[in-house]
């Protein structure tokens, strides 16, 4: 059963069987995150589409996948239109889909696999959770869950001790009234009990539950307990136990007239449902770790400026020998992405890229997500854009930066350049805006697009998304993004500016930065605190791509300053022919 | 009973009676809206705070009164802080006081003075409603309720007939399966019905209720229904009826079993209690008249570029004559405010200010919502900065517009000049935007406040506000604002775009244009619709407080261009001297 067509074929039967007549197989897996293991891939296996956000109805005579903006040249690339629907998520969401076609159907999903928020949504559908995944019967070479050994995330690293956070929850829920607190988003579980892993390629930690009592206790639950060692044991102490992931029916059971937070937003469904059948008393309420996760202390903030220090010595290898390479030809995606990563392996303490690289030549940049894989994989061509967007995990901070690059040897076309110049005043306008305390992301989303909107064009994302400390790339709850809550950007929270511009079947630019917020320095008259960030990631922009004629004389200067800046950083680490690139590439606007 | 402390005593005296402990007085009156008859100012007079926003709390040994950031300043000139603490309406919200000092008290509430929306957040208070308002008892001296005349709006104003407004609404309702809705809103009311009144001072309507069914009827309720003219009883037709408002509980109870849909928002909790007591169904709604009453047709558009055009001229003169005398000395902020008037009721149609114009001079100029009143009258001196913020109202439109001013005959310092100059980059970077569908207000508003903010300067209260035609002043849904709803701008929707800066103490800076929304032409590879703003607004800035080297040279290009514009529309219209001021003001940057 190995294309798509058979696949699905083999899920209505399976659903057939089950008594539902119809199925939803969303993207994420038990802890609704954005990445998951390969034996969580449902949606991929089923549909073959591999982005990091969608969701599929299959209906006995019709199906549908619904994917976001950044998605919307990807999905239909890799699935088959004759089988699914393409739909956009939140300009035709699901819901009026399924009223449209699965009105008085029996609709199954897995309880494990969708928040209550979400099945909030499909309110007046005959809704029927199925008590085991009809894709996992059907899936017959599914990989085995991961289980890769749980390590201490140290002191001096996470700069605050697992004791003082998990005390600093249980006084969260005692100040709510509430005795316990059930943790489903395995970031916040790792954030707390300062643990890492390797159960996800990208985002260093272990799949696991937690249940935190207002006693600062805590109960994890996760697959092969066996695995974690000695070590991390002693590390986690004895307020904190460890158990198999099949002991959690059992512990929610014995909650009985206990209140439990659980944030409906970020838990699975299958676990309100199971606490009230308990007795339990479900309050909704923020996940505890998720402010204070996002806001990094002294400790993460200066680990993420020695992690990208030591990212930005294999980006500017990689910026030079793409920019020795590229005019010659032979290149292609993969092996470009491959000889970033050849840099990155190089670096001190490098684990992990962040996520997969996103390494688009030409008409593939314009795949906002797109990855090149040995099946689509293209030769970089002379004289065309190229856009890569890539990260790394250390140890001591999580980083991510796009530079988008001419390969040339021949100019790049002004249009082009005007555009290129365009978004880098968008990140300009962001890297530098001053604002006072109390300001949220949505409202700063569109100070980054004005460049463009001038032009009459835009893109399709959102400007930046938070960013873990040595923990997801993607982080809530702050985001540069009209879609985000309006949660007021804090000193010690990291953040991605990012602004774009996509002409689909031409070219993509991106232009990329973390941003570490922080306090700014008081002026005259001043009546509040106002804030300022500090760009963190070290890297020239495009000199061929730049239009300096368009630009202010502000906006030159700061480019000058920040690339003199790189050089007097980064510089002092580099080979010589690498430092002479470098030179050449930040010579003075 | 002349004094605040008089009357606080004699409320408690009447809390006593009705066997409450405390009791709320909010500015509101019946319709909920920001301006209130003579007979419903019970917030006045009570405490004596005239501002526009505002909470009392009276309880048997403390009392505090809640206002916004406009009003911090003008609050403690017109209240006894020994009878009242000053609170911050949203950052120290009225809840948390009540929490703190009323917990277990039994709190009265007038339920045709809130909402139930702001009622919810009171949980956990012991409310009790009251059937009668204590405050009604005790003032002795209560202007009877307004009964002014009712009149049509006619088509020429109008551009759509109320059958069709009636019908529209009607088919909403139908759409989401509602029989009824009632409308508290008398705004809604009256652009429904196409009619006018004067039962406010600035808001050319009636003050009535009314309730819609499905199949395009309308009830309304009013005072005294006898000042309904047989001509407006024509223009409504036989679908419309008018009764007293004394019929509306009757008129409610018999709708058992309709679903009725109000906007808790704007509506009284009256209105919900009374119809669940009579068993029929609540649907939580919006007003269906609340977004097409934003979107002004193209009559209205027309109307308000016209209102527009005329308001210029009383304007123009007022400027001038500013400019002339002011240098002198001898104006007081009452007299210049009385001599705009003057120049205001000479304009064809003038019916109306569209609020209590704001003058103020040095020092009250940074009050936001000052009111100069015989009392606080203040002399404008030689070499002081002057705020004027005014409006008409017209037949065809509703005007608002702030300059601020230099008095002369000496130089303004550099550091006014520079702020000055930085609340007017900002003005002129919301009038300039270019942005795509689906952007709403709270997403723009930091694009007028970045060149204060790059000074560590901000403002306390919004950078724009909706505007009705021949209606209300401050028009909800949309605003530029970081607290209104996400709702996106659409073309024909007329907003304010009024950036300020405030030195307690020592001066004020506003200004003030309209702005209609309407499409963008299309540039290359444009991919969706973009939408731009038109100025509505005449009048040359201040050129004494304007510092050209501050601005860029697009900065000045705009204004020269607008300036320009505003020479050539108004400047026909003026008598010599006045245009010879203009062409003097107007000089090229």
């Amino acid at each position: 059963m190995k294309n798509p067509s058979d696949r699905i074929k083999a899920l209505r039967a399976a659903l057939a069987t089950a008594g539902v007549e119809g199925f939803l197989i969303p993207r994420s897996d038990e802890h609704l995150g954005e990445y998951v293991p390969a034996s969580g891939e449902r949606l991929a296996w089923l549909t073959g589409f591999t982005g990091s956000a969608g969701l599929a109805i299959v209906l006995k005579d019709r199906a549908a996948i619904f994917t976001d903006g950044r998605y919307t040249t990807q999905v239909r690339a890799e699935t088959d239109g004759a089988l699914y629907e393409h739909r956009h998520l939140t300009e035709e969401p699901p819901e009026a889909w399924l009223r449209e076609h699965a009105a008085g159907l029996k609709l199954g999903y897995d309880p494990w696999l969708h928040s209550e928020t979400f099945l909030k949504r499909l309110t007046g559908l005959k809704l029927v959770p199925l008590s085991s995944n009809p894709i996992d019967a059907i899936w017959a070479d599914r990989p085995a869950p991961p289980a890769a050994a749980v390590l201490p995330h140290g002191l001096e690293l996470s700069g605050e001790s697992a004791e003082a956070k998990r005390e600093a929850a249980a006084a969260s829920l005692r100040k709510s009234g509430e005795q316990a607190c059930l943790l489903a988003d395995a970031h916040s579980v790792a954030w707390l009990l300062n643990l890492r892993g390797a159960d996800l390629s990208h985002t260093p930690m272990p799949l696991a539950f937690a249940l935190l009592r207002d006693d600062a206790s805590v109960r994890v639950f996760l697959h092969a307990p066996e695995r974690v060692p000695e070590a991390t044991r002693a590390h986690l102490g004895n307020r904190v136990s460890i158990e198999p992931r099949s002991a959690l029916p059992r512990a929610l059971a014995e909650l009985a007239d206990v209140s439990v937070r659980l944030d409906t937003e970020l838990t699975p469904a299958w676990f309100a449902t199971t606490l009230r059948q308990a007795g339990a008393r479900v309050v909704a309420g923020e996940d505890p770790c998720r402010l204070p996760r996002a806001t990094k202390n002294a400790t993460e903030q200066q680990g993420a400026r020695n992690a990208h220090h030591r990212d930005a010595v294999a980006m500017a290898n990689f910026l030079a020998w793409f920019a020795a390479e590229a005019p010659k030809g032979g290149l292609t995606e993969v092996s470009a992405a491959e000889q970033l990563l050849y840099f990155r392996r190089r670096v001190p303490g490098f684990v992990a890229e962040s996520f997969p690289a996103i390494s688009g030549a030409g008409e593939n940049g314009a795949i906002v997500h797109y990855r090149a894989t040995a099946a689509t994989d293209r030769p970089i061509r002379a004289d065309e854009c190229y856009l890569i967007d890539s990260g790394g995990q250390y140890p001591d901070g999580t980083t991510d930066i796009t530079r988008t690059l001419w390969t040339g040897p021949g100019l790049a076309p002004a249009a082009l350049r005007a555009r290129y110049t365009a978004v880098l005043r968008g990140h300009i306008a962001l890297a530098t805006l001053h604002f006072p305390a109390g300001v949220a992301g949505p409202h700063l989303d569109a100070i980054a697009r004005r460049p463009l909107w001038d032009a009459g064009l835009d893109y399709d994302h959102g400007t930046g998304h938070g960013v873990g400390s040595f923990l997801s790339v993607h982080e809530g709850p702050v985001a540069f993004s009209r879609a985000a809550k309006v949660v007021p950007i804090q000193p010690g929270m990291i953040l991605s500016n990012e602004p774009g511009y996509y002409l689909p079947g031409h070219y993509g630019i991106r232009i990329e930065n973390l941003l570490l917020a922080r306090q700014a320095a008081a002026q005259p008259d001043q009546a509040k605190p106002f804030l300022e960030f500090e760009t963190l990631t070290l890297a020239p922009y495009c000199r061929a791509l730049l239009e300096p004629a368009l630009m202010t004389q502000a906006e030159r200067d700061w480019v000058n300053a920040y690339q003199a800046r790189v050089l007097l950083e980064v510089g002092p680490q580099l080979e010589a022919l690498v430092l002479d690139w470098m030179v050449r590439e930040s010579a003075r606007l």
